[in-house]
């Protein structure tokens, strides 16, 4: 956006976003970090237009008069976005939140994925290979040996066009919820995203595998803050990147194979391995072993100590001891 | 277990929990807190026991011999535990965690459901109804009037029975995890839990339709804490507690009614409503209205100072102003 | 303020603060929390008004020669507000940064303190008593008997009058800072706050000797939350209710009484006491005795579980093992 | 500790600390990192060891007994510990938190500072240079050109000479704690810290000057996480690193000068300035400008939109419309 503006000399950025929605704040926050000097025009936001056009319907009128292609329709009862990671429905019937969005009747409205019900009686099984926490390879387990992991990497492009598509075959990613816009408001969404969703089981796992229990507690603990900034747009911030700095941090290790199986909307693992694992089974293992590593006796000091403070306390409310 | 040691002026309490895994630090740090002045005796952590016995085979072949009744068997390739929120697996041929758990030669493993290829072709509809956070009914939709719905309460026990039955019968529930435990390794657990699993995602629902934007996100940061304060057996400390003060606080308006549809593993929002909802589709509509409370071209004002520290700071990086 | 409102049945809230600082987001969040049907008029941010008036100067001959009393003056290089808590300096000279409002020129600004050069050559000491996180008492150490702390109760208000003579008279309190206000600016502001810093230093002392450690941890991570709150107007929200409710349960033992040695700008600690006290000599002494809580010996096993993650990773990343 | 270990080919790491401070645990946690191979001896926490020493004063005689020499002696009736850092007391007189350690009687314990009461009547100014979150140069105000501050860098080392140095001077850096050792007990604790508490404090206002405001809120949320681990051992954690890459990211632009005035304890700012400021007076001031970035309008959608969720919320509970 920012790049096309420089391109052609642009002095202004303008979008058709409307003034209740999160996008507008994504575009504009941007812009600003990028292009500080280049003035916004929203005329959604601007009386004058909003006197003319009070809706979408108005709007897609006046389309359809003026002959100005839109996808947009009076009769389809919602709006849609699309992008690489998902389609999004919103408004018209789906203003209801109760409303069931998952019924026969709305069938037709997703684009990217089969219903559950719809979806092969097969699972299928997929291996997923990560490095440095990213995907970058997705196949059939069969087709997948060791060696051949990083020689056929996909780019994340095609990792995502591929999840997407297998996703979407097996019923998964949709996820309907009242949201929290940044303006202020709360509105009801649908959302497809297989791929997203696949992605995102997948690399948790892999991560379980690979990372290490207090670096996964301090970092789950940061994504709420994470999303909340992606989501009100502020991607290009300081907050982000000094966050990013932490997240990419914690991804150096998280490498190795993870091996899932879709069906009708479930993603279930079938395995993780990885040459980075931090888990041994020799350490873990409940049977009688000779792991010199871990004596359990150990155990006993370890839990008395971490128990001293609740002793304390418990002596001093109520004067056993 | 405090409490049968005080009735019985017991002046230990003992436990059969391994020095590998947390259940010891829970029984423990608990009676810590409880009963500072009673001493733990653990066997499994006692050396000369350990030498007895090195693993769960030699303690079965002891008990068989000795014709102690205990469920576990030499035969059953893995451990067993159940409590009211979930069954959980662990050892034997589950520590190689690339062992895939969910194949159709272990599906005898499991006891609270059924694999979600196992589960009905038809989903079945459910009406969990919530009070301030909590689950107080759960209603086939067509058997649920609005009036019936504290009517019929059901005690927080009946809560999970029935969702456990609902869940378990439509394969819903299983989780497959490396997790970290608190004496410092990973372990390899796979868990059932179907009435747990549908508790959260329709308490989450009630939640997005019922609790403000920044106490969702305050709260969301505080879950990895919360959670591990419970793994960890800190349920009896004074930082849970004060963790708890605050949930309970959020929680005062989380009251209505989730519509979940449930169908081969997949857990389903149908709808949700509720008479302290803070989403007012006047409001958050696309199309043209007279809500007086939402003035568009507030938004401009709203993102441009949302924008201000970042057009600085791009202005102080670059020199563009 | 809205309660006057309420009474004069007013329909609308008019303040006077300009549209760059954060008075007017406190004012108006209040208002919009505690009374969402009054409309709000900022004079200062009605374009009408500031071609009117475009400053502070202008006002202020307005002000005068329509014979409107106002303490601010054309003279005074700065503006000033005064609250309990508080007296702020703000513009004018102190716009810049590197201008030195600690110099002897600049002594006669301040109106709740003395400069810490023109304190007293000798200290005094006071004993602040506390009750449940609350300083309910203030007196010096040679009148406060024991049984006497809660008798001869202050109120709140008698406290922070209290601690201001005390403190300003001793030079403490003033805080020279480039803030952060919500609109999206960075601001320079002097704050005179003697009674706040004697009151925030005397109840972290007592906290250390009576709050848990974890509780501690997990109550100052969240201090920058609660702070940016404060700051930026949302008091009357839920997310600071949330919040406070968690903070509340932290206090419950905060009870004792802290000696506090004042003496030219510094806050000494010298002394602290608490009949819930979690802090045990006996235990945490170096010298031999035969506290039965601790063992040294179970020291080994805490430390050892501890490491075993971190020796699990460097076995992992280095092959030593 | 380690690389020494190394080079002497050793196969253990012994230490002197006792089994219940902090030291042990952090000189063995570092091991375990760095050296998981090598076996750890902590005498102090051998019960034979124990049983002959039971406390410090008998190892001191014992090493008088024996002509070893050590510092301590049993007349002082406290023990002490020092590094580049701080000097810290502890035991003895001090394990009462009631006593007074800032009392004429016990002046002679302090190292590294006088009490501000016995520092000199004049005040010092000094500027303190940095670069990326680091100073590298303390020098007198008449001495110090802008173009020279760089040219005259001091080693991390001499800084804290420096600083150490004329803090201690003035009477700076006294700190008088309880404090949550990591093995589960209260402690009581002295500590001289001048140059510490000196780089505190200047670092602090450097980034006031030029740290974004969420960076610095976001960066304030982890310092209590980021101080538990140093303070508990867990330098060389991942975690540790994890939070590094975020605080190193916050530190890329904190660069200039601040000019402070030390004077009997006091630390006082008298101006800070830099290249990399995000504080633009053109922007902040309350006089009228013609500065086009800031419009006071804006301030009304801005506040209208924060005011949103919690206008519906009063709405919902209060049924005012």
């Amino acid at each position: 956006m920012v790049e096309i503006a420089r391109v052609e000399k642009a002095d202004a950025i303008a979008h058709g976003a409307t003034g209740k929605g999160n996008d507008q704040v994504r575009f504009e926050l941007a812009a600003a970090a990028l292009a500080p000097d280049l003035r916004i025009i929203a005329p959604w936001r601007e009386q004058r237009f909003r006197k003319q056009f009070s809706g979408r319907a108005e709007m897609i009128a006046f389309a359809k008069a003026n002959e100005i292609p839109v996808e947009a329709s009076a009769e389809k009862p919602y709006s849609r976005d699309r992008n690489l990671l998902h389609v999004s429905y919103e408004s018209g019937v789906l203003e209801d939140p109760w409303f069931d969005a998952s019924s026969r009747e709305m069938r037709d409205m997703y684009k990217l994925s089969v219903a559950p019900e719809d979806a092969p009686n097969e699972p299928e099984y997929l291996d997923l290979t990560f490095e440095n926490g990213n995907c970058i390879n997705v196949a059939r387990p069969s087709r997948l040996r060791d060696a051949d992991a990083q020689a056929g990497a996909l780019t994340p492009l095609q990792v995502m066009q591929t999840l997407n598509k297998l996703g979407g075959k097996h019923g998964i990613g949709r996820v309907d919820i009242v949201e929290n816009r940044f303006v202020g408001m709360k509105g009801r969404g649908v959302y497809e995203t297989p791929g997203g969703a696949i992605l995102h089981f997948a690399h948790r796992q892999m991560e379980t595998l690979t990372m290490d229990r207090e670096v996964m507690h301090l970092r789950d603990s940061l994504i709420p803050k994470y999303s909340e900034l992606v989501y009100n747009g502020f991607w290009f911030s300081p907050e982000r990147e000094a966050l990013q700095a932490l997240v990419t941090e914690t991804q150096r290790d998280v490498t190795g194979v993870v091996r899932l199986k879709l069906y009708k909307g479930n993603i279930i693992v079938a395995g993780r391995k990885s040459p980075k694992s931090l888990y041994d089974p020799q350490i873990a293992t409940m049977e009688g072993t000779d792991a010199s590593t871990y004596d359990q006796s150990d155990a006993t000091g370890f839990i008395r100590l971490n128990a001293l403070r609740l002793k304390l306390r418990a002596i001093r409310d109520s004067g056993v001891g």
